[in-house]
C-alpha cells in the first residue's frame, strides 16, 4: 500500500511521521494559546488544555533541544517559532494541485493550508474548458501539460493529487519527473514513486471505516 | 485538539485506533489479492508485497481470533470476511454529508466510500439555491434544517462535516442532538462532543506539514 521507499533523500530520516504529526498539533494548540494571549505554558498545562499527553510532549520536544525554561515552562512565541523551523515552515512552500474536480478545487482555497504557509499557487487539469478558470479563491487552472515549465518557474515544492485512480499514476510520474520531490495524494489506491520521493496519502476511507469499527462495538453492546 | 471523550459508548474500546487503521490497510491489500485471483497469503508474503510488517500483522489479527492455516496462511475470502465483521462492514453504513462546497460535492462522490459499504444517501446544506439540487453521482442536498427528520427516516449513522470552521461547532451540535454518535471532521479545528460520541478528524495539514518536514531534512542535507 506505501510507495517502496521509506523517504530520507539526504540522508535517514531521524524522527518518526507519528512524532512530527504530533508537532504539527503542539503547533496549532500552541498558535490558538499565542492568540489568546498566553505568554507561557507548562507541558501539562499544555496537555490538560487540548487533551494531549504531558510525558510525551516532554520526550517530542526534547529530540529537537531544550526549550522548556525551569519554574517557567516553555515560551509560547519561542517553541512557536522553533516548532515552525523544525517543521520547514519558516518560509512559504509553494503548491500545485493536480486535478481540478470538486476536490482539487475544495483543496485549492482549502483555508487550513494558508494558515501555516501553504501556498497554493496554481491548479492543473487537462480538461480543455477548464483551463484558464479560476477556483473561488483565485487559484488558475493551468494545462497539465505546462506543469514542468510552471514547477520551475512558480518553485512549486510539492504536489497534491486529487485525481481519478486510473490516472494516479500516470500524474505521479509526471511531477516527479518534473522533479518534485514531495507528494500529498488522495488517490484510493498507492502510487510508486523512485526513492528520494515521499507520498504522503490521505485514505479517507480509513478515517470512515475506524468510525465503522466504534458503532459496531456500540452496538454489540447494546444488543 | 481532540474532543475530550475517549469513545466508547457501551463499554470499553479494546483495540486502539492505530489497530483498525492498520486492519483497514489489510483489507485493502487482500482485497486487491482476491481481485488478483490469489486464494491464499501468509503473512510474509502479504507484508513483502504491500510493504507491511509481518510480525505487526500476526499480532493485529491475533486480538480477534485465529485466522491462519499452518503451511497455508491465510486464506484470502476467509480472512477479507473476518475483517469486514470486524470493522463493522458487513452491513451498509448511510452516511451524510454536511456542507454542500465543493468538498462535501467531492466527498459525495468519492469512490473510495462506495467500495467499501459507505453510502452516502445525503447532502445538506444552509445555501435556499443549493437545496433540491444534486451532486454529480445524484445525491440530493437538502435543507439542514431537516436534518433530524431525513437521518432518522434514511437511517443516518455517519455526518461528514465538510462546512467552514466557524460553523463547525453548531453542526456537530445539531447532529449530536439528532442522535448520531460517529462524525468524520474536515474542520480545521476540532469540535467538542459529549461523551458516547466519536469524531474523527481529518486534518489535512498535518499531512503538508509531514512533507515540509522531510522537504526541510533535504534541503539541511543539500546545504
Amino acid at each position: 500500500m506505501k510507495p517502496p521507499n521509506k523517504g530520507g533523500r539526504g540522508g535517514p530520516d531521524p524522527v518518526s511521521e507519528l512524532t512530527t504529526n504530533r508537532l504539527s498539533i503542539y503547533l496549532r494548540a500552541l498558535a490558538a494559546l499565542d492568540k489568546a494571549g498566553v505568554r507561557a505554558v507548562s507541558s501539562q498545562a499544555l496537555a490538560d488544555q487540548f487533551h494531549l499527553n504531558a510525558a510525551q510532549i516532554r520526550k517530542d520536544l526534547a529530540q529537537f533541544g531544550e526549550f522548556g525554561v525551569r519554574g517557567v515552562g516553555y515560551v509560547v512565541t519561542d517553541l512557536l517559532r522553533h516548532l515552525r523551523e523544525i517543521l520547514g515552515l519558516d518560509r512559504q512552500l509553494p503548491v500545485a494541485v493536480i486535478g481540478a474536480g470538486n476536490l482539487g478545487l475544495a483543496l485549492a482555497d482549502y483555508s487550513g493550508f494558508r494558515i501555516e504557509g501553504f501556498d497554493v499557487v496554481a491548479l492543473f487539469d487537462v480538461a480543455k474548458h477548464k483551463i484558464g478558470r479560476r477556483s473561488r479563491a483565485g487559484v488558475t487552472i493551468h494545462d497539465i501539460r505546462h506543469f514542468p515549465r510552471l514547477a520551475k518557474r512558480l518553485g512549486i515544492r510539492i504536489a497534491v493529487l486529487a485525481v481519478p485512480h486510473a490516472q494516479a499514476q500516470r500524474v505521479a510520474d509526471a511531477v516527479v519527473g518534473a522533479g518534485i520531490k514531495a507528494i500529498l495524494s488522495f488517490s484510493p489506491g498507492g502510487v510508486e514513486v523512485p526513492g528520494g520521493v515521499k507520498v504522503k496519502r490521505v485514505d479517507l476511507t480509513v478515517s470512515l471505516e475506524s468510525l465503522s469499527y466504534y458503532l459496531a462495538q456500540g452496538d454489540g453492546h447494546e444488543s
